[in-house]
């Protein structure tokens, strides 16, 4: 069982996925590219298989390219900077081929919402918000009240899901939503466990434009293009446990 | 010299921009059609020319289909909640025919980026901040600095201004950047002086999709689908007189 | 009842259809627009209501932008061009508004398929080929057999059809099938009785690629364009009386 | 040094320019893919470098998805057969990967254009038909005058040609022309030596839409789809030698 990706699957893996961005329109540069372009969440098995595998393994990887993240806070009166993470603007796009997941996770500062340029994205989520507690900073009473998200339909029965993290997709396996091109937005109030994946039958890799509040994302590879206010914020809560730091840093072996 | 639009004009005008915006993608539904999608700034002369009048004139007016308004509190600690009106998430489309141009003006809360879906979009942008003042709570001092934006090229020389408010024009013709499909994203932080139009001689319409933050528009027909505390808030300051109230209903007659 | 159209109404009516097939990605240059690139069929009521009427009336009239009619000839034999008015490559955008319809008819000569590009096509058509006896040289013996085209859906009870011009979708009015973009390329052999239109309620225009056989349409506008030796071919069957002539030119009013 | 391709390798391939097809609205159903999909020209080296090498080898080989291939002989006149296969239709979906080219050669009977959904293609082109002398019944005498194609500029020095068989390159050299979307049709008649590739540092595949007449190409896996009449006619004349057999059939690796 590997616990690496070669620099030739990598690459190969990326330069499919830019492909598919450009042409759903995303202007993706080179300067969106690097080693943390690809989430591998830790799952390296399977990697063998190609991005086409023909089967019905799930694997919790994707690739984002970002195009903007920008803390909005230029113009700010500064006594408002300290809430100012709970704002901002981040445009990226995310391909995923068939079989291939997202994690289970929540923001406890983003929100986000899709528009889905090619494919089909399934969305599982959770209708109650996340409970208090995970705040960095303990802050997890008083929060502005939340209306719950609209009821979706249970999970297609027999979907794979990714081995030996069942049990975090508990919590949204009740309501997916599938969206396509054309589609109204579909927004998730940060707080709100989710994850999404590309169908295992698909012919097209899912292609996802996501807008959301500023992205703290502390990557090895992005970090120091965050606002050095804020490199210290770990926004993402994951559902399974240590994916958090495997989220951090891919295992590319030259 | 008509100051109305008529029922059938106006019509006609959402329903071509609608088309334009669906085949780009866009998501328009009925419940972003109303009395104010289009937008005429006062500037009620030329209407009956239709929408390709084939001259050079100029004329301040729009069509804004809006998909996503979302202020992005919930989940938020309510004592973020005085700086949230600088926070949320907006999601438009917008579409201008030729020789028509979207006034100048700037945000005081809002920051904003294009993505261009169809023909060309010319805007027109300060390099420096519109200066302080203009707050509507008198807070202009202690702004969080700001970099300059990079510099753009003069506008062509001889490109008609609409008539009557060349005036409000002098702090942004120096820099323009016309933007196409696939474009990188190009973003105005708030407090920047901006407008934007159609080239007099294209042959499609301008459609846009506009990402930013909350938009706090308070308009006769979308008033009552702002956040309850910010319904008083005018958060557009227009550089030619008068027009702010001109933005907020047009007058058309059935 | 007017027998004429504008200047002003047929300028806009071209600028609106040429900016929708433009935005599909259809190359419409300037060679392409003329006073037949318009169809009205002779039927000039209704055209005061605009593009968008809103209503239920439905009209015969659409607009063709041609970018390619190439009788391949070519590097033929000799000894073969007798048939070659049967081959030869057309390449054209077709762009309907609502309620607009294309007239009952069949070619002689040309076979068609269709790739919707932009909102839906309703075809109607005739399971059986049209009889013989319409060729204009007499020869309706000794044609090669043909297979029945696949039945359809019945026309939707209660479509408005084109008034006065009723009795002509007799025959294919048992047979329609929408088509949309994506789906597989739908095919009419020659000598098929046909007509599509927009739905009445459609928020965009359709707009069609209808690629072909060679296009023997000699209109007044285009005749010079089409190969000398085939000039005087009039390859348009039209159910309706009458329309066959009124297809050759427009009553364009200045 | 291979003469075959794996079975796992195949499939990767098809797969990825099946997404790419469909991405860009191609209709790519089921009954397009078999083992001659992808062509290869009996050039099986460097296939272990994946799709995206990142060096500025060149070989031949491409993937095609045919939607349509239609005689276009019914409701025509039996004395116009003989000529028939000078006509018909077909419409065709053609991928390459950077790096990757079509052999030169030309049609004896088919005319074709295209239209770029994706990327860029190069396409080399020589201004002279091809002598007569080809044609399998002998008949190159008497065929109809042909003007010129237009002049193109001269293949970019340096660029890397199919290795070994740079001399059948000679002939198209001089003229290329680079088509992109939205690019008017670029119209090759029959007998017309030509090849195309795509750029090796593209970022996305070229994705071609290719319209013609008939396609005869008696293919091991598409020969029965085929009109009965022609399945012997070879129409495709290779300038290298071998490739016409090549051509037929892949040596695929289970």
């Amino acid at each position: 069982m590997a616990d690496y990706i070669t620099r030739r699957q990598y690459n190969d893996w990326i330069s499919e996925a830019r492909a598919a961005a450009l042409l759903c329109g995303y202007p993706v540069d080179d300067s969106m590219v690097n080693d943390n372009t690809g989430l591998i969440f830790g799952d390296y098995e399977g990697l063998d298989n190609g991005l086409w595998p023909g089967n019905d393994e799930s694997h919790e990887r994707f690739v984002i390219f970002q195009s903007v993240n920008y803390p909005a806070i230029e113009g700010m009166p500064k006594k408002a900077f300290a809430g100012a993470q709970y704002g901002g603007l981040c445009d990226k796009c995310m391909v995923l081929f068939p079989g291939q997941f997202c994690s289970v996770h929540y923001h406890v500062r983003k929100s986000e919402y899709y528009i889905v340029l090619g494919g089909e994205m399934v969305v599982l989520y959770s209708q109650d918000r996340a409970p208090g507690g995970e705040y960095e900073d303990g802050t997890n009473a008083d929060l502005i009240e939340t209306a719950k998200l609209p009821a979706g339909t249970p999970l297609t029965a027999g979907t794979p899901l990714p081995k030996g993290r069942e049990k975090s997709y508990e919590v949204v396996q009740d309501n997916t939503n599938i969206l396509k091109p054309g589609d109204p937005r579909f927004l998730l109030p940060r707080k709100t466990p989710h994850a999404f994946f590309c169908p295992h039958d698909a012919k097209v890799p899912t292609v996802i434009h996501e807008i959301s509040c500023y992205s703290h994302e502390p990557t090895t590879s992005g970090k120091d293009t965050l606002l050095k206010d804020w490199q210290h914020i770990h926004d993402n809560v994951f559902l399974h446990p240590g994916i958090k730091e495997a989220r951090l840093a891919n295992n590319i072996k030259d």
